[in-house]
């Protein structure tokens, strides 16, 4: 039997219950697939915070990256809100990301069929959106220095921070779109504000000359203004975007929104090698918490990215996700996805369901 | 008779047909209402880098600066896509708004009940959208220093730029914010990525003061990520934004684009003193230009809101915008916003229509 090892991190709000769910899926796919794993639950978020006094207690990302995959639920609540910067449930997210060097996030926004007309744009606009958004995840303004509070020449108190690229980093990210791309419709567009600023000016040259080596994708560019139009106007034009750091924080929960499935979309974030970080697209979600409401979807299929990107078990993935998909066509939807003649579930049945499908 | 100096800046693309009717139009409106204007059109952006060499010719900004109020067609266009930074037009256009020292950028995201079809979005979520985005235009990764290219501690290629926001510039464009809002619905959500940035952090925590002397408003903050995403969901949800450069560049032209009007879509920008800048939000369209296609409707409410922010003319003001209306009641669209059963016209005959209605 293969075997691997998994961190868990459930974290806050609805953090735990959906990952129990996720796990319970993870286990019965695996075994049906000849495949064991060994689970170990750490703290990260408000959930270390309150039980450590930081948010990346040093013990999870150690255990973290002697593991095989890490499974991330949610972190995030108001109880930490306004806590200092280093004490903020974000803050262990950012270090963990950093910790475990994984540069490249994938965001896939596809809509799923049953559940067209849960989004706010019309059928025909987003019936078939299948794109990806990948988007740096460990430099850019997230982590460039110099940051902090200082004063100016006059001596006025400022809040500053530095979007910073290095050649590398640029090229390490371009480098997985680009065969993420070849993989999919061979179709990547690169977004960016190369018209005003010169941290752009350089990510977009970057980008071009990688293109040499990927004759077959055929690359485009697009202000992130127009982008965040375009998602919106139509969104089929994309196939995969490649995005630095906080312009991917903004328009991969843009397409999100716009499939009207944000609550089963999941992500992956991986490095050169170590490994891999898998979490849904949603938050925490500290108001609908414990109450058995959340939907578990976009962290099951979190863990079918994990099994495919961070396992290579290609088979077991899929297992997963047919389930998902087989539930949804059984009728059973969660409170965010209900409409009128589905089944309106709690987040533990729609749980026994999938497992049910698996 | 009340006099005018009125700068004129056609830019590029259909800059100047746009121009040319908005002109019109405001010399009609301002006749009826016993205002009389004095033209100068100079040049920016392309048009000027033909010429002159130079994206913002000196003559141009200071013909501007002692005008009454500027009104702009559209600048850029692929011709000088290629050009280095400090000869591109949209170095022209951040050049000519630092001058005038125009810090308050009002994007108005309405839908005209006659267009709301014209949205990728369902109608029962579009219809009735009137929110206002107030992005702070002078400052921010814009403009701030240090920029450029250069390299790492480990001699790698490095671009880079500086998000920095001073005490003063906060609190002047939050103090416009709440301004606007208190004349409009009374809610203020300021939109930032204080979980992450300390720029955002130092943001939030001026406008949380400035809130003190405007207790009639209710101000609500929101992460840029969760701003994009709530837009699509339920854009109704808003009334006043306010935001910084590079976040209200994105999610103006995101909820712009969200009514479908966007071809209808003005904007000012505003100082403390000296004339404001009146423009489209619409692009240069250099695939259309010339061809007698452009909707002049954005540079047309432009020029209204010239008259209103600009020159305090409210009744020319609204002259223009009822005439606007009126015209789209009798049926008249452009090719962007045409629809069964309406009549399709080109740009000089919806300017003369347009007219017949002011
Ligand atoms: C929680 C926050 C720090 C994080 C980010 O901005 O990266 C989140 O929005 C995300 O996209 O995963
Ligand atoms: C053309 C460009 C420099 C400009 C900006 O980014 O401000 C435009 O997108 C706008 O929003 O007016």
């Amino acid at each position: 039997k293969r075997s691997y090892s998994i961190t868990l991190l459930p974290g806050d709000g609805i953090g735990p219950e959906v990952t129990a769910i996720a796990k319970n899926v993870l286990v019965l796919a695996g075994s049906l697939e000849g495949i064991k794993f060994d689970f170990r639950e750490m703290l990260l978020g408000g959930a270390a915070l309150d039980e450590t006094g930081v948010p990346l207690p040093d013990e999870t990302l150690a255990v973290a990256k002697q593991s095989d995959a890490i499974l991330l639920g949610a972190i995030g609540g108001y109880k930490w809100d306004k806590f200092e910067k280093h004490l903020k449930p974000e803050t262990g997210l950012l270090q963990i990301r950093e910790g475990l060097k994984v540069f490249a996030n994938l965001r896939p926004a596809i809509v799923f069929p049953q559940l067209v007309d849960a989004s706010a744009l019309k059928r025909e606009i987003v019936e078939g959106v299948d794109l990806m958004v990948v988007r740096e995840l460990t430099g850019g303004i997230y982590f460039g220095k110099p940051r902090g509070f200082g004063s100016d020449e006059n001596g006025e108190e400022t809040g500053f921070n530095t979007e910073i690229y290095a050649a590398y980093e640029v090229d390490r990210i371009a480098r997985f779109a680009f065969e993420i791309a070849r993989k999919r419709r061979g179709k990547l567009c690169s977004v960016d504000k190369a018209n005003v600023l010169e941290a752009s000016m350089f990510w977009r040259k970057r980008v071009q000359t990688m293109a040499l080596e990927y004759p077959d994708v055929e690359l485009s560019h697009m202000y992130v203004d127009n982008a965040s139009m375009q998602l919106v106007r139509y969104p089929k034009q994309f196939d995969t975007i490649l995005t630095n750091n906080i312009f991917g924080d903004i328009l991969s929960d843009e397409a999100s929104m716009i499939t009207g499935s944000i609550g089963m979309l999941p992500s992956a974030s991986l490095g050169d090698s170590g490994p891999g970080l898998f979490e849904p697209i949603h938050g925490s979600a500290p108001d609908i918490a414990g109450q058995d409401k959340a939907n578990p979807c976009a962290t099951v299929l979190s863990a079918a990215m994990l099994l495919k990107y961070g396992l290579g078990e290609d088979d077991a993935a899929e297992r997963i996700e047919n389930a998902v998909l087989d539930t949804l066509n059984r009728g059973f939807r969660t409170a965010d996805i209900h409409s009128d003649g589905t089944k309106l579930v709690g987040c533990k049945q729609m749980g026994e369901e999938i497992m049910k499908s698996v």
